[in-house]
């Protein structure tokens, strides 16, 4: 009936010995590193001049480094060059005058050579080939330091940020990279209203002159060394706050919603764990955090197709009328394909999935979900560290303990 | 500088070797158990006429079980009574006619050995003099199922409700005490929103019997072994509610809650790590669930004190125009003393408390808070279970593995 037994720590260690987030894990081989970073005033060249990117561009700016931000789109170039605004997106954002648009041309070796730091902050579908493109200008001895804030899997790869950047620019530059997330709406940001993210690389070293660089009294970084747990917490809370749109958008209230984020938190974890994160990191800012910003706002471009589908609207029409990209409708099928591959139970996400792609009515979705049979609040999986072992295994890390058979008595 | 190292599982059973949550970790001699529950129509006594006993009262009766509700002003019993409404809490509502309202003498042994669930839904504060005077009415040969939805810290002892119950009671009894603790507001309770809670006790047995009378389709009970978490993370998310509620207050957005409640979520994980609880516990449903609710909601009379703090206006004021009781208030206090004890860094609950009781001021509070020195995600204390160990010992219970010396090559 009620099935119990949560598991201690102990039982924990024993059949989760793989977590990426501890240094002592993973073995590091002739690992590269970035450029030395300067004290102040970092030469920044950040891609994309979205919500997101233009957002942290000015922040950058605002804590005076040297930003250069590319547009692929030549007006917003040209409009930000000569208004210091964005015509797209934070209209109302006056930037600082510390940066210069470039594109639409891809920026070439020269400007990359100079630069400190490239900060990626474009869809992941659009990642690969930016990617390819921009190799050839990375010299390994004179690397800028990478960092990536894109949130998503790749639509038919099923791929994470880290695996694009191996199959692009090579298991070095992917051992080197570093990804910041965590809950923060870009027009909050502009505004200075203090807000946390979680800073994650497999090096310390790299993690740490990524927070450094963002690190402001009203902006703190946290840092860690999961970067599979910050990759998949990021992309994932996308299909909860998609679930938790859909319960507001069927007119349930507070109750209902705090109970999707609990249940959603404790699917990404579950689901993360088997692909070879850590579970704690889906505690931190970049889980339970973003999930909780994103699944309670109306700001959420993914909230709202949830919100929108709630009422009864067709998704076609919501993705039409969006004006933006909702990454969590893509991420979903790629969550699909991982939790099917995996053989986790994943109810909520397997109902989105159903109310994106096979036209489940929502509020079918939902009474199928609460009467389902009783059980344990953190359902852990049986196996885990399948994918992350392959991913890692492609980036030339070595994960001690993998497979290892573990001794009986503890 | 940066601090890293986030342990793995591994390394989290090296240092926690008690979690109170595995039922394997602990000895069972001669437990008492409640009586055998019927498979439907349940009698239940439930103390407390305030929101949450209401509210319960209305949903067990709803259930068809038949419900006795102790209120200690004789006008709410002769109203409830006569008209099948609350007088005081949730007026709107029309109680099911299962229900009857008694008192206001405290029932006697006639009542008590008649039902087969207490419910005790009056404050912390309140319940070393209500179990006193229950006690000699209570017969370990025909005892019933002892449910506790009161969510704070004593103040004077800072004893859970659990070491109340064992010096009131004996041991023997708050063995078999079950604990309910989740996302819930009475008045979405009422109306059959979809909700969901986490019912906890020592032994499956009487977590599953206090599961099976509140589990509807609208009400969902996921079960746990970690009283002791459970006890914790309730009473200790109203601090961080005020914490949230002065955030906003001072005008704060979504990003600066969003950090409040995930950071605020790492103190209470190693505040309840530090005490002997299991850490995931306080990724479930009495944990980051109640703490979403509680801190993003003015219907959170927790949240209510702390928006007012942050809008300027004294605690004097608002506690004698509040009208009910803010439990979180209490609660900091005995929260800063377990901190204290423990030797615990929780930088927002001790702002919380010098708010409160220092007259330090809010946008203080705040500025301090940020200009902390970056730290990693979760900070785990360095040693943990001594006030569990003691309050399990006084319960004549041992726990495997505590004080143990581990295997170094672990």
């Amino acid at each position: 009936m009620l099935r119990l037994r949560l598991p201690s720590f102990r039982q924990l260690a024993l059949r989760y010995p793989l977590s990426t987030n501890h240094s002592r894990t993973i073995r590091y081989l002739s690992m590269v590193s970035s450029k030395p970073q300067p004290e102040q005033n970092s030469k920044v060249l950040v891609f994309g001049a979205g919500n997101f990117g233009s957002c942290l561009a000015s922040h950058l700016g605002d804590s005076q480094h040297e930003v250069y931000m590319w547009a692929r789109e030549e007006n917003i170039v040209k409009h930000f060059n000569e208004h210091h605004r964005n015509p797209v997106y934070l209209k109302d954002h006056a930037f600082p005058s510390t940066i210069t648009a470039v594109g639409p041309q891809m920026p070439g070796k020269e400007l990359i050579s100079k630069v400190d730091v490239l900060l990626f902050a474009i869809p992941t579908q659009f990642l690969r080939s930016t990617l390819s493109i921009l190799r050839p200008s990375l010299d390994l001895e004179n690397l800028p330091l990478l960092i990536f804030v894109n949130k998503g899997i790749e639509v038919g790869t099923n791929a994470l940020t880290l695996e694009i950047i191996a199959d692009t620019c090579g298991s070095e530059i992917a051992k080197a990279a570093t990804f910041i997330s965590g809950p923060s709406f870009a027009k909050e940001i502009v505004q200075r209203q203090p807000t946390s993210v979680s800073v994650a690389s497999f090096t310390e070293s790299e993690a740490s002159k990524a927070a450094t660089l963002f690190h402001q009294p009203h902006f703190r970084c946290y840092t860690g060394l999961d970067p599979i747990g910050i990759e998949l917490s990021g992309a994932l809370k996308n299909v909860y706050a998609i679930a938790s749109g859909m319960s507001d958008g069927l007119g349930f209230e507070n109750n209902t919603r705090a109970m999707i984020i609990t249940r959603g938190l404790s699917e990404m974890t579950c689901i993360g764990t088997a692909y070879g994160a850590s579970p704690l990191t889906f505690l931190g800012l970049s889980g339970v955090g973003d999930l909780f910003l994103t699944c309670s706002s109306s700001n959420s471009r993914n909230y709202t197709v949830g919100y929108r589908l709630g009422q009864g609207e067709d998704l076609d029409v919501i993705l039409k009328t969006l004006g933006s990209v909702a990454e969590g409708v893509s991420t979903t099928k790629g969550a699909k394909k991982i939790i099917e591959e995996l053989g986790i139970n994943a109810p909520i996400a397997s109902a989105v999935y159903d109310v994106l792609f096979n036209g489940k009515n929502t509020r079918d979705a939902v009474k199928d979900l609460m009467e389902l049979p009783p059980s344990r609040e953190l359902e852990l999986p049986p196996t885990a560290g399948g994918p992350a072992r392959r991913l890692m295994n492609k980036l030339g890390l070595e994960a001690e303990g993998l497979g290892e058979v573990i001794h009986p008595q503890l």
